[in-house]
């Protein structure tokens, strides 16, 4: 979701965009979007044929608790990870 | 930990305010939120021992993140199960 933003993208600008995550993984979760209508997938029919995603105006909705979820996260990983060390130590 | 909310509570009421989960996978998510330091555990050395969990100060603050992403979910339900039953036609 992070990675379309208010963007239309081709499935591979999203992948460059999604860290590390492979081809199969990717078209599920653009395919679950898709069906949960978060997520639009537009297919012009051209030679190679061209296949666009874009978040709905439902899944523009869901950007900002997502990103607030985002933001929390990077604000307490280094407390996480310090507390991970520390149960693991025990 | 929207069953632990602001209180302190005993495995079994935890556990009650959670629909539906199995005792082991209560106790693998409450492990792995007292890892991440998001819960604390408290031991009473009584006779049967009484054991408590509560958020932790890091816990408290995802609690509006969480909570606004389970209002959006509430809020959008209909929609995407709606928009399941469409694609799945397909």
């Amino acid at each position: 979701m992070g990675a379309l933003g208010t963007e239309t993208r081709r499935f591979s600008d999203v992948r460059r965009h999604v860290e590390g995550i492979s081809q199969k993984m990717l078209t599920q979760t653009l395919r679950a979007l898709e069906r949960d209508g978060l997520v639009s997938r537009t297919v012009y029919p051209e030679v190679p044929v061209r296949v666009e995603y874009a978040l709905t105006a439902a899944g523009l909705t869901l950007r900002e608790p997502l990103r607030a979820l985002e933001l929390w996260s990077i604000e307490h990983l280094d407390d996480i990870e310090a507390s991970n060390g520390n149960y693991d130590k025990v």
